[in-house]
Order: structure tokens, then sequence, then C-alpha cells
């Protein structure tokens, strides 16, 4: 369904309570020379700073519970954010999973119209195009910086947009959860052979790797994990990191927490456009929605950095929590066996090849960069116990 | 010079050339419902979206010379990019170093009301208050995205926010260069012993540390170092890293490259607007200047990631540099010095006890996590050489 011009078709509906805190916002400034409109805007024109334009409220679902710590959060506070910074021009109210639609259903919603906006990873929607999952997460592949690099500075965003507009859609990065842990498991993994018969929750490409690795992965969702791993119907899952984790309480249902992080050196969370909705706006609205966006993708991984380093001190001290690494050896494994699921996704079809080609050459860039910048620094800034104690 | 109700002093000024970018955006819009306002838009208010309040014309004066890559070109985009997502109600003229005021005197002259925006990294301001480091490069401290963890989740901000305030300043960040190198040396460094009498052109922090560890930092404008190097008047500079140091054809004047990143894990870069002119936009403004220059920054590290990739890749293939890194026992006595010098500044007063707390306490959680989650990760990326090839 295509929907050009929503502004005449919802430009009338539910002025009220959204704009209310622009309103508020607006009046709090001494100079705004038209703050004394406010009291006679109608319900139909934009509010703040007396533009005439209609306003537009728009419908976000998300693929998070309501509040979910750091993703359905950040998307409520990226919704307010626009709002704000168009002066009650765009109203965007977000809706948790299965709210209006369930989360997996997102996509289709935004895609036939039925809402405007998704937030939600983009590895979901594999389902429609396998190359979905460069733009969610790849195992052993780009971190949230890099990710920007790709899209900014490599062509991955040209080629998102490509893609995406198949589907009637316009996908922005807007939310990231930096690296995530290897997983809570009930059975030590010290050689490749212990990955035979290990029954793991772990969805998509990581359920992949798994599988080759001659596991079993499962799927279930968030609130059924904790039981069954408890009862021992899984050996294994993994989540997210620790501020996630410990929410949950998987230190109680397992005996380690292996930190090694690889399946998701973070999850891209997209803002997903319906593309007439996108191009209905101005080219000063697009700038401030990207802008937005951008922010909170930057923040949001500053976020989980922040809070999960907390709830890792809490993990260990409180917890009695014991991390464990996979040896090398079985980190090279998953390597591998990762790097021929992206090779095979690679192949797909047209579209895939150019942006795996796309991809792999952001990815072996950032590998060597990194491999005489960053690398060596976090490596030298551990030689001094100096730094990091008070005063 | 306080400032406020600028609007009123400068909403005549200068509207024509500037605003033509953001009118011929906004017409490029089918749905604006306010197209046709635009021919009769008068020069004292704001012409985009139909919105009635005056335009300002703003003037921000940077620390780079005209064009500089990544650093004065950004200020420019920035600038571009507040005029169209603000309509045009917010100009920025940007002036490179000397066109207003010379680099140095930026801060002055923002503070002092004759500029409203300074673009330039706070170490710059060090002689106004010993803290202006701790926003600018600590070495061996907070990467880019460390910084903004700082900021906007350990209380860096409200801090940067306080110190500021005492100069009529609102800071913030807007771009990052990311990881910088060691420098090229005429010299190599094989013990801690080679720095006695070392003459090398490093400003600011890094050349106490060289000052300490027994050699002479030199201080020299970008344009002499050339010609300084290659006549053996200094025997190493530091500059930025290949992008930039690729342009200066420092591998002409120098046989090693030393890659080990130290003293500036990223030089943060302020956006300083003047307190009064920053207390008289609206929410709405102030929004959208913090969301712009907040995606500039991340763009900012992502591009100086990606073209250094690209630019040491020349360095060593067409140039055929000779990369170096300092021995562990080198970086061991360079970090333990550098700690000494961040904890002398930390007890200079109040203020600064704080901001130093205050920031070892985010790179002493960033330590932790950093330590289980991103290095972990980025050593085990390297263990498959599958990874990163073109299909």
């Amino acid at each position: 369904m295509k929907r050009r011009s929503f502004l005449k078709k919802t430009a009338t509906v539910g002025a009220g309570t959204l704009a209310a805190g622009a309103l508020a916002a607006c009046s709090e400034s001494p100079t705004d020379p038209n703050s004394g409109n406010f009291p006679t805007a109608g319900a139909s024109t934009a509010t703040g700073g007396g533009n005439t334009r209609p306003s537009v409220d728009l419908k976000m679902v998300t693929t998070w519970p309501k509040n979910f710590p750091g993703l359905g959060t950040r998307a409520e506070e990226m919704a307010r954010d626009i709002e704000l910074a168009t002066n009650g021009r765009i109203r965007i109210r977000v809706y948790a999973a299965d709210e209006l639609v369930p989360a997996l259903q997102a996509f289709d919603a935004v895609s036939q119209g039925n809402a405007d906006i998704y937030h939600g990873p983009d590895y979901y929607w594999q389902g429609k195009h396998i190359m979905f999952n460069f733009y969610g997460a790849v195992p052993f592949g780009l971190s949230a910086t890099e990710m920007t690099q790709w899209l900014q500075y490599g062509g991955g965003q040209e080629l998102w947009d490509e893609l995406a507009a198949r589907f009637n859609v316009k996908p922005m990065l807007c939310n990231a959860t930096g690296m995530q842990m290897g997983g809570w498991f009930n059975k030590e993994i010290n050689s490749v052979e212990d990955f035979q018969g290990l029954k793991m929750r772990i969805p998509g490409f990581g359920g992949e790797i798994v599988t080759r690795m001659g596991g079993t992965p499962v799927t279930l969702p968030g609130g059924e994990i904790f039981l069954s791993l408890s009862q021992g119907n899984i050996d294994a899952t993994e989540w997210i990191g620790p501020w996630n984790d410990l929410a949950l309480g998987f230190y109680q249902a397992a005996e380690y927490y292996y930190t090694s992080a690889y399946h998701e050196p973070s999850a891209s969370v997209c803002a997903g456009w319906n593309l007439d909705v996108w191009n209905d706006l101005d080219e000063s609205e697009r700038k401030i929605v990207e802008a937005i966006a951008e922010m909170h993708y930057a923040r949001s991984l500053a976020e989980f950095n922040a809070r999960n380093a907390g709830a890792l001190r809490q993990l260990v001290n409180d917890h009695g929590v014991q991390l464990r690494q996979f040896p090398e050896e079985v980190m090279r494994a998953l390597a591998d066996v990762a790097a021929d699921i992206a090779a095979d996704m690679g192949r797909t079809d047209d579209i895939s090849n150019r942006i795996y080609n796309s991809y792999m050459s952001t990815l072996s860039e950032v590998k060597e960069w990194s491999g005489v910048a960053d690398e060596p620094y976090y490596a030298a800034r551990r030689l001094s116990d100096k730094f990091g104690q008070a005063l």
C-alpha cells in the first residue's frame, strides 16, 4: 500500500496530549517571539514556533516489550526528541511489541503502511531478504562504531536504502547494544567437541553457527528462557550483556558466564520509515530525524557500555558469577564457520554480492587500521596501574 | 560582554546568500505547504516552513586553516546542517583561523561575545583552566566513543558545562580525530634512554610528557614542521594520523613512522557557544544543534578511521614508509609519566578534583568492560583469515 500525501490523511488526528510537552518546552524559552500563539493553535496545524504547516501523527511499532531497558526506553526518547526538535510538527506514538502488531510483524506493518516507523534489529527480517542480517549483526563482523564507518564512508547506507526500498522502507541506524556476551552455560566449553549436542537458545545467524558446530539451536521468547535453563531443557542461552542479563536473573540458573563476544559485536537497531511517509517530510525534517537517530545510536552504545560495566561488577562481586572465555581453538572454529555462513549469504543474488563485498571491504580496512591504532592502544593503556584511581 | 537578546541585534543582518541553500532545499519538497511563501519572505524573518520568527546570523570562528581536512571541512558541514535543519532560522558563517581572529583567540572571542561559536579542541584553552585538557585529549585516557560515555553517563557534561560557564561558554562535542599516531622520527626509540635530548615537535600535555622523559618539546605551526624536520632542527614530530600526515609529506622528511598511539587517543573538538547566544535559542533549536553536533562527532570519527586506513596503505605501499612501535618498556614509562601529570592537574582546585575523579571513574569502568568485551573480541576477530575477502 502506497501512502503518498499522508499529511492530508493524518493531519487532523490526535493533536492533544503529545503536543503538550512541546508546548511547555517552547514556552520556557523567553525569547520565542511566537509564544503568544500557543493557546490559539488549532489541532491540525503545527503549534510550536508559529509554523503553520500541518502537524503529523505517526505510529512507531517496536520489537520490544514495554519499557525494555536500553531499547524500548530509547525508542520512546527518540520519539520525544523528534517531537521537540520539530516543535511538534512530527509527533510519534510508540507501541511496544503486541500493542499494535506482534514484534515480528513490525516490518510488514511499516512496509504496507499500517504503521509509519519500526524500531528493531534488521536481522529479524532475514526471511524477507537474507542480507538484512548484515544490517543487524554479523558474527566476527563490524562493531557499532565500525558500522557507522561502513554506512557513511563505505557505501553501506546506499546499499541498505536500495535493499529496503524494495519493501517501501527507508532505514537508518538509531540504537546499538555494543558488544554482547557469549552467554550462560551449564556445560563448560573446553574444546570444539563440546559443541556436539549442545542445546542452546540462540536465534538467527548465531543459531546457524551452533548448528554447523554440531549443536542444536533453540528459539525461545525472553520470558521462557530462565525456566528452560534452570530445568535443564537447554544447556545454554545467549541474551544481550550484563545489564539485561542481570535483570533476567540468569546467574541463578547457569554455572558459567562466557564473556567471549562473537555472535553480536553490537546489535544494530534500525528506525525503518515507510518510504512514502519519509518522502513526504521536508528536507529540514529529514535532517532533524537523521541527526536525532544518529545521536541516539551513539548515546545508546555509550549507555550500554556504562551499564554493562556496572552490572558485570554486580554479577561478579554480589552474585559470585564465574566468568569464562572460549579457548582460542573454539573461537577460531566459530569464526571459520561464521565466515562460511556469511559468504553463503553473499552468494544469494546480485545485491547480496554487492552488500557482502562492500561490508568485507570496510571490515578489511578496519582490521588494518585498528590493528596499528586502537588495538595496541587499548593494550598499552593497561601497562600503567596509576590511571583510573581517585585522588 | 553579555549578549542577551542577540535576536534583536542581528536579526536584520545578512539574510541573502546563506539562506539560498535552505530555500532551494525546501522547495524540492513537493508537499511543503508553505513553498508558495518563499519569494516574498523578507530578510529579517525566517524563510523556510513559513516560520515567522526572526532568523539569526551567527559567526563560528575555528582553529583550522581554510578547508583543513576532516576538521575545517566538517565545521562547514555542521554549519550547513544546522541551517538546513532549522529551515534557515539559524545561519552560521564559518571563519577559518585568522579570518576573524587567530586560532588561539577563538575562545576569548566567543567568551566576550565578539563571535558566537568556536570550533576547536579545548586543550588549546589550558591557559584559561588546566582541566580543559580533559575535554581535549588525555594521553592513555578515553577514546572518542568512551568520551561520549563519560559525558552522557558519567557526569562529564555537567562538569564541562560548569567549567565553561565560568567563561560564558556552553560546550559540546562535535568532531573527533580518532586515534592519533606516535609520530615521525629520525631517531629510533629502543629504550627509555632514547628520549634523553630528543627534540620533538609536540605541544601541550604530550609535550610535558616529553619533558619529563628527558627530551625537549618544541612548538611549531603546521607549515614549518616539514622544513624543520628535514633540516634536522628537530628529531621528531607528531601531527595527527596517516590521512593528515600524508598530506603534509612527512614521509619525505623522516625515516620511521611510530604508530604507537598514546598522547591523543582522539582529539575531541568542541563547539563552544557563547552562553547568552545559546540561552536565546529555543528548546527545539537547542535540541537540533545538540543532535547535529553529536551526529558529526560520530561521523567524523568514522571518516578519520576510513581515511586513515586508506592513507596508511598508501604510506606503506606507495612510499615505503617503515612502521615502528615503541617497546613495551617505553610505553609503560610514558603511561606512568602521563598519569603523574594528569594527577597533578587534578590537584589544582576543587573543580579540577571533581573532573579528575569523574573522568577516572569512567576510565576504570571502561577498562573493566572493554577488557572482557571489546578487546578480546578484536583479538578473536583476527583468528580467521576467511573474513574480509571479496567473493
